[in-house]
């Protein structure tokens, strides 16, 4: 699962949002005509699904670029991995001045993309074998919808909704219907035979069928209308209406069967969360599958620090850590000069 | 406050970052030739400080230049407004297929922006008088880091870590040193010495004191040393040595007092919450500010809704929602021709 | 409020329904010849409203009948009276044969009787104004539904569901239509026209509208089909369907008067108790009336204790009690002669 | 165990304590010439013990009685049977105007049944095997005694205290000794003396011992008195000396056998419920036999539902409901023209 | 109140019960010869009601004698004194070796006394104004019990059971009779007119009840056998019985009064702490005293801590401290010369 | 583990610090003439480590000195064991008049005593195999300093602080230095050579290193200065500096071996106790012993019990307990004759 090679925004390679301390530090340094050879480690304090080692390789690929080869060296483990507290995650030995003020974008892109894969490994634990979509782009700012999308991927989720942070992660985006289109065509009959009739063929037709009618009526009307040609109906009643229900799942699957409708498939959403996964898995509900929002794009980030451990070949530490480098035979090096 | 003008990102005008299913929809409609006249409103289920309208507008700004001024209209509140739940905070009427793809980037801004603010508000309200730093960046992926820092300042933080989202609020960028340099000295006064050496005298002078020695011993070797230059120290004691507590600040500001030094100020960072803000307050220690890192960035997104109520003319809405506008009469209407 | 001064079931004056030990007692007092004048006082260890009253007069009424006036007496409080933990509700001074056998039955008329009404006021209470009818008839054995209709009254209740019940509290019996005549008809617009038809036009006419479609959808069909013949609509979605929730009351609310119809009222149930009424208060929901059943039927019986506290004019008790009579002035003296 | 087949009563068979909206459905229906053959499924939410089910085939038996038997059937599980969440427990299949009338009261007969049979088998099973016998029908109205009595025997009671229950039962009335008959003796001796002087010698002596004196100083002068006349005693110390506690037990135990009386029982009463018992297990206490009162009386009925799943052979269903039949290889048909 | 101004004992004096470490530091300063004027303040991290200080004043007395009195100073709050947390209870300026091996033992006596004036300070607001009766000597090394009963006088309490306890506190001890002399005896009344013969007539006449008999029956016997001669019966139930409960405390009153016994007093022990006595005064139970035992002995010792603040005329402070001497107002100089 | 068999105090033997009714009873039996031969039993009612049986069976062995040995019998269980709720650990017969006025002392000796011993093996349990040293000294009145020392060895302390305790149990005192010295020195290093120079080459050197200097850095300082005469560095953190924590134990530990210190102990102190140890061991904290004071100090007393069960060879009991003797075969014969 590979991250496009793309060369980071200026933003981030200006150090425009960076804490300003580093760039003061730099000048301080650069002044002061110091620029020791530095090994820097990062650890996080919880259990967490690491996301965005990739990134960070990346970047740290464009700006140690042209660095000594032969004292530079930088280990990680990967996206996906599952860490424990205090393991170090990534190692960077350089010069402080070639890299010191990306510490806060390196910690930035770990601290959100773990966050994010974390919750989504949760979620997916919980549902497992029922497959989870997650879909959150609404609940963050655009600007990182694609990192959360693929975080969620990381994570083990099927499928993600947008273009960007599917193809990320190397997939096909994912997507039923808004309510907005239905209301618009005032019927969700005449909703889903419009798209069935405008959207290439390979997109499956899952109909939303909360939006005018009762969920197991509405089903059976749209089962009618689009015959074979219906992959599945999406349930998303609104907490005002006392939302998915496991009975209700039951319901729609039983009337849905009663008129032959079989093979149509019955996705959730709606505040799915790990609590309520358990409540449809207890009560035997026969889910599809689940659309996540809220429950992965909530997540807080996970906070990851990056400690000096060695300055010019001795151990140090600040006060409350352990001077020199730790062990942790799972790092592998990686290879800069690609 | 102004946000600046600047033009949305191609991700965000691609509609990339946006669900997938808009896309469709939008496909949909222009296949069927619909463009009903519509009008949408955002809201959310939670009390908040709304973040994130000034940036969602030049949004809309930039998408409905050009549609009809006579049925096109915009009405919104502002950055900073503490609204209730389910309190309209944006309402916008036009034709359907003009704005209806950027659904997902609109409510993702002020997702992400309002759980940021309404964080700093908490940590703000608990800290007042006492003036609260907001440095959360290294916890947020960089692509929204000014974004966070622009939120933390509307929230009521009287500073930002980053220059990116310093500039974006209006203000000069804050910081102090990182804990990197001092050990690259290998020693808290001679990081100290450089740092007055070579920065902007206009820069604040706050020397970390935690690194090698015992805090209190090492603000008074550092109030030797700079004299009057020193604006003041930052406690920053980690966890694995009991973290910053009241008594330390009093021990300071006492030790500092009985050697001259009252004018030194006390900056308390490292895990400051609303809860250790209030053990700070309980036990009146002397903190003259307060730095906030996660208590913010940790913010969970608080998600906003987009119904659409009216369609050309009639009021509509999907089940489980009333139908029709809803009054706010604190809704301001934005002049989209400038 | 008066109670039908019936003659008592011959199980009851049988002693049948008596615990044994009783009409073994009266064995042997009458074998040694004993039957002095005792004074009963009976007491509840718990705050109540009282209830069953009105029907122990009846009984001691119809047994002590034909006693000697001059030292024979009862005093009581009164059905609906609020009672303090071990005030004394009933005192009866009688030759200890005449009454004995009767102790299980005037305390199982006051149990059951006072647990239907303290529950029934508790409901009512948390309702006010909004009027509660009570109709748990069906979650109590059928020799006692006119009982707790009776109590359900006495407790505050508008209206009660069965005719023995309502005519026992000197109303007439409240009901709407149960979900299998709708289902009989296979349309709740055919179930309620036919209703319409050939009941009684004093009836008001209250729709159940949550058997076959969605309740908004449903209660739109039945205004338009009924007109101003229509009194109300009741909801009463089932647990699998998220049961009623103040936003589906708002929502019908809405879409009843959007369409013209504000005079059709709205009646709720379906697991209606104190809880979920303080749900749709908070939310100020337009509920016009509460149905209630087993927030009343449910209820425990309060258990009531006869003590013998005088014999032959000395204070006696048995251990943990106080000898002799309490005082209570609220108490009021039966004329046994009527 | 079987129940008297007697005709039921005149209130019930008239629907007089029936929910009045079956009285009208009946009439509409009537009207229009509509008597559909249905099938109603009744089941309860929760786990149960099951009870009333002899009592509703005794009614349905006479409503049904003269129905076309090539269509009608009635199939059931027993009285004791353990039941499950939505576990079927009565089908019945017939035209709806022949016994749509009765749904409230067979499912209250069942509701106050099983709950009482519920809590009975709780306390059986946490005394197990100490003998309980059930006393509770001071508590109840007296009009359903027996059927409480009778439920107490079908949850596993070994005695009953009404000789109605008894009776309903199939056994002897069980009892003691009320305190009005030592307090009117004035002595618990001579009290215990007359009893055994004038009660059929059958009847076991269980005398009642904390009505005057310390508990273990009165055992001891009963055993003197009543020799090996003496059966056993009862400890019922009131709360307001600390109820009957296990170390009471072990001392009574202890002083009657010190004296030589080890053949004389122990029978505690008084407050006894699940979490009672089990203190008095935790203890060791030598407790004979328990007798319980309001922990069966307490009972809340247990509500059951009815719902028709078959109109002329089609399956259907209310919102919220399967439609059609619910498997149950468990119920018995039972013949309806014995 | 006065403590008598005895010569502390030959283990204290010795230092043979203080920590070691303070004999070797006055040997190491012996040796160094070194032995400056040092400030020690004396505080406790919690609210007290402190005691011991009379005791710890008399040590040092004693220690001090001699010294020069021209630097040498004594402050001290008083016993009884209501402290606050960190509050200076006591401060020391002498040359450090004249009393530094005391710091154990002055903490120590301190912490035992404000430990227990503390907790019978608790119990006597609880049961104000029935008066409290001291008697936990059972429950202490009989060592402290003196110190211990002392201690209970200064929280509030009006008497103390044992003889050197109670001329420590100036007053006469107090007491009523043992279940052993009870026991050997064989009855109360025996033993309670043997008692009445032979005890000095000052001394108030208060008979144990509960020993072989119900205590409502005994404390009747008990008052027509002493006539006028009783001052009171106290009652002890044992836990076994369900200990004394508010109820009992009622009917004995009550069977007193109906006996004409109004004077007799009632005093209740047996497990007596804050919480139980609010029960018996939520209940309004007449009782005319507490006895209270290990509610008192149990207390944990308040933990004092002795800083030194000043060295030869300068502000010193471990770390943790604030350097220099601490205001207290209340503070009171002791004069060493007495 | 042997109790010096020195003469009980003037104070114990003259009755002095007992209950005054145990003086009283004596008195009354004096007078009345009697003296049966009686068996007391002392129990207590909780899981404990007893402690005190051999001060008690010392005072016993004096005050029963004399009596009639073929009658005169004592049985005891012994300092150290286990005991069990109402287990016998003390069984006394002889003349009443011979030792019940001893009753009170008996019973709190073996309070106290048991419960320092109980808390003191909460802990060592805890720690185990990290051993413990009791100095609670400072927490006690030092007339009972003693005891609780030997109690903490009993419990399973290595060693304790003062001299008197650490000879009763037969041990040399332990300690470190205390703050004061290290203040009066004014410096770290320049204490702990004093120390080395003049206490004796027997102790071990553990120096105290938190008074000035950051805990690592000052464990450094003295680690070189006093090479291998260094047994360790006693951390003693305060609570205004966050205590002492896992990650400072094993940042000090990394530091000292990084140094080549790698025999330097480490001692954890200040606010140890069951909770706290855990914390430490559940972290992997390299500490070597834990020094603990108020965890053993601040135990509340375990109340005892003593019952007479026979008089005069007959079985007794008062009301709540069983007659008779109790059956403990752990119970040894102890020679009164020795």
């Amino acid at each position: 699962m590979g991250l496009t090679r793309s060369r980071p925004s200026h933003e981030i390679l200006s150090g425009d949002s960076a804490d300003v301390y580093f760039a003061r530090a730099e000048t301080i340094l650069e002044q002061e005509g110091l620029d020791p050879l530095v090994t820097m480690e990062v650890f996080t304090r919880q259990d967490a699904v690491l996301c965005g080692i990739d990134e960070a390789r990346n970047l740290l690929g464009h700006v140690l670029a042209g660095t000594d080869a032969t004292e530079t060296r930088l280990e990680t483990l990967s996206d996906g991995d599952v860490i424990a507290p205090k393991e170090v995650v990534l190692r960077i030995r350089a010069r402080y001045r070639a890299f010191g003020l990306y510490e806060t974008a390196i910690l930035g892109i770990m601290a959100s993309g773990s966050g994010w894969a974390s919750a989504a490994r949760r979620v997916v634990d919980a549902a497992d074998p029922i497959p989870v979509i997650g879909f959150g782009a609404r609940h963050v700012h655009p600007s990182v919808a694609d990192q959360m999308d693929y975080a969620s991927v990381i994570g083990g989720c099927i499928g993600a909704s947008t273009p960007a942070g599917a193809r990320m992660a190397g997939l096909a985006p994912t997507g039923t219907m808004p309510h907005a289109l239905v209301l618009v065509f005032g019927d969700t009959v005449r909703a889903a035979e419009a798209f069935d009739r405008h959207i290439d063929p390979d997109v499956p037709r899952i109909v939303l069928v909360d939006t005018f009618k009762d969920e197991a009526e509405e089903s059976l009307r749209v089962a009618e209308a689009l015959g074979d040609h219906l992959w599945g109906v999406r349930l998303d009643t609104p907490s005002e209406r006392g939302r998915v229900t496991p009975d209700l799942v039951k319901e729609v699957r039983a009337r849905l069967d009663l008129a032959g409708h079989d093979q149509v498939k019955i996705v959730v959403s709606g505040g799915i969360d790990v609590d309520r996964i358990g409540v449809f898995k207890d009560a035997g509900a026969p889910v599809d599958s689940f659309a996540v929002g809220s429950a992965i794009s909530k997540a807080s980030p996970i906070d990851f620090t990056g400690d000096l451990k060695e300055i010019d070949g001795k151990p140090v530490a600040k006060r409350g850590r352990i001077p020199g480098l730790s062990e942790n035979p799972r790092l592998e090096r990686i290879d800069l000069q690609r």
